[in-house]
């Protein structure tokens, strides 16, 4: 009937699989090599209140002193010490109240030989005051205090700069910014912080049987699963996802979104079209116009993932299915995205040990991601195959990581489980 | 020289200290109980680019089949499971090929007796086949294939709703949507996700002494340092901070302050004057017009802090101190937060065993909360007091919490550390 090969017959190149496969150690290890030419992203200044987790781009050093006073630690009265010496609940020695002390209120005026002034946590100390009596050692009536302690100098008063000196370096370049790192840079006047921009991802997706965000799925059409999924992925590994369109399966089209996405990100996510075939045009896009350092990778799911340079930025080749896709994101893409987004590199899942209730069977030489479902303190693992079956991922609790060394786990092993 | 106590002697009100304190487990046992009144917040949509972490707000039960037909989980040749009974590499069976199936672009014919179509993995099977032979148990010459093993019906065919069934429940409400989940929605043609609201937290900082964020201190006023470490931490625990200016010293500026933002927020935090003088006036404001449920809490630092209901609206009170602020949030404030945008009400930090450098005393009754620094696997205590040192925490690494029932620790004990 059809006595020639229809125009549409492909060639069998894409079926050639993999001459050889690099391993996950190995892969890993070429991030890391590569990662010290990729930190140094550009700084922006930012507000304090937008500012916790990212990167400090310099030494913050101080322009002032926090206190900018002497200021009392206790509750009790502003007085000089040595008029205190000898006070004893035997020996109660006067002292006339002449003001008080509030934050923010001080007593304006100075103290002369007698007197004392209350005063309240983090209070200003008033002139000729040197030491403040808890007001627990003294009694009180009206204006006349009794002071039933000794007080040496300095005693409960807290020091110009104790908290922040003028001139000392408060926080240091590259440190991620905390909570109270923000409270410490508000208390020196600043109202803004230089950090290191968050890493720009470009996410490029592409393959002709799919549909973009929001579109019901339809016909021979699936809609895109991997965009959206690695968008929050991306934010949560602190870097900044940037997501044109869904990008046509075609050389020209790939490789004019990778050239263009590469003036403007600094690490691209290419996924879809990532294996051997003819229709894989982004692993033969980085190997003509960048560097393609790993394709193919001893692993299951993921093994056509890839990465390497393109026009001077990491490129991850992530497979289109989307179990696959996610797997490849987690060990590779998003260890780079941590490294340069200042977090650490690990898996950023909780762990937990658990009993697996049946066995989990992998091969030697190959890393398996294996999803399991928890069941109190029991792993039940979920069908290891089907790498384009999401839902795996989303009835599992997490998943387990069976090395290459390993031929996998006999039922009742204590295993170790990431929970997503 | 002054015969009559100046106008601005206080009284001894704010001296009195509490009469008791509320233990630590006693005031996270109240913000427990109190949860299940809190937990109702209103629904909205929001882009599945913004979704990551929100709760769902109701049961996604999806209106299509993922994929929405049969397809090939393989990469080989789309035929007819009967054809091929008997073939071995001894016995090759032969086939036409009449066409290829890619993904999103399927072979459009029928196969008859004997035909048989190249098919890549996730493409559409054609008409006329249930089986697919992986292309390893194939000779191809041109267009024409020998089979050299037998599949049964069914084989390397995902069905249609392999992945998600239409009218299956996919995710269920309550759950804190993950990257893959907000894959998933989208795979079933979603743009949006209803999820709760994440919880409205308004921040109140109260204090004369206080200038606001971006101000430099100058003479005895000091700068704000709680408004943006608060701010970070509520976004840290999935909160939306609302964070009008600081609120004037006084009774009705802080009453009128506290009244409008509970409008508004669903938990109110109050920084300053939330201790037992004349001039903390929060605890009396909750204690007047809601209810105070704690003040004074056996712990330091932090003891002046308190909590209760406020216009319906869970009230926090904290120390106006910096660390004092930081310690009540994360061991109360936080915990209710973290809660009400469905994260684990657990602390927050990684936790590291780590051995004391130097002995850790506390009281017995009483919670300590000690800033540490890691030198290796040591921990050197930074001094425990200074409450209002908020560069404590910030060249701290962590913090070891020593509970109520212990004296502290001696040097060299192994203790648990909660990193920062």
């Amino acid at each position: 009937m059809n006595p020639m090969p229809p125009s549409n017959v492909t060639s069998d190149v894409r079926m050639k699989g993999f001459a050889s496969r690099t391993t996950v150690d190995e892969a890993v290890a070429w991030i890391d090599a590569q990662l010290p030419n990729f930190s140094k992203l550009p700084t922006e200044e930012v507000s304090l209140l937008e500012s916790r987790g990212l990167i400090l781009a310099a030494d913050v050093v101080s322009r002032v002193n926090v206190p900018g006073f002497d200021r009392s630690m206790m509750d009790g009265f502003a007085l000089s010490a040595t008029e205190t010496y000898g006070a004893t609940p035997y020996n109660p020695l006067p002292f006339k109240i002449v003001g008080t002390s509030f934050p923010g209120a001080p007593f304006s005026g100075t103290l002369f030989p007698g007197q004392t002034v209350c005063i309240m946590t983090g209070a200003p100390m008033p002139n000729g005051a040197n030491a403040v009596l808890p007001v627990e050692k003294t009694e009180r009536q009206g204006d006349s205090l009794l002071a039933m302690a000794e007080v040496s100098a300095g005693k409960h008063v807290g020091a110009v700069g104790e908290d922040v000196h003028r001139g000392s370096t408060l926080l240091s370049a590259r440190r991620v910014l905390r909570p109270q790192d923000i409270g410490v840079l508000s208390s020196i006047g600043c109202n803004n912080a230089v950090v290191v921009r968050k890493p720009r991802v470009g996410i490029l997706i592409t393959g002709n049987e799919l549909l973009p965000c929001g579109t019901a799925p339809k016909g021979y059409q699936i809609t895109d699963a991997n965009g959206p999924m690695l968008h929050a992925l991306v934010k949560r590994d602190g870097g900044q996802p940037v997501m044109p369109g869904l990008v046509p399966d075609d050389r020209e089209s790939l490789l004019a979104a990778m050239a263009s996405m590469s003036e403007s990100a600094d690490i691209l996510l290419v996924s879809g079209g990532s294996s051997v075939g003819q229709d894989d045009h982004a692993p033969q896009l980085v190997a003509t116009h960048g560097l393609l350092a790993i394709h193919g990778i001893a692993m299951r799911p993921s093994s056509p993932a890839g990465m390497g340079l393109f026009n001077n930025r990491l490129v991850f080749l992530l497979p289109g299915n989307p179990v696959s896709c996610l797997c490849a994101y987690d060990f590779f893409a998003g260890r780079a995205i941590r490294a340069l987004s200042g977090r650490s590199v690990d898996w950023p899942y909780l762990r937990v040990q658990a009993k697996l209730t049946r066995k989990l069977v992998s091969t030697v030489g190959r890393v398996d991601y294996a999803r399991v479902k928890l069941i109190g303190n029991n792993a039940e693992p979920i069908s290891i195959s089907g790498a384009s079956i999401l839902t795996s991922t989303t009835s599992a609790d997490g998943f387990v990581i069976v090395p290459a060394n390993s031929e996998g786990y006999a039922s009742e092993t204590i295993i170790e489980v990431f929970l997503y």
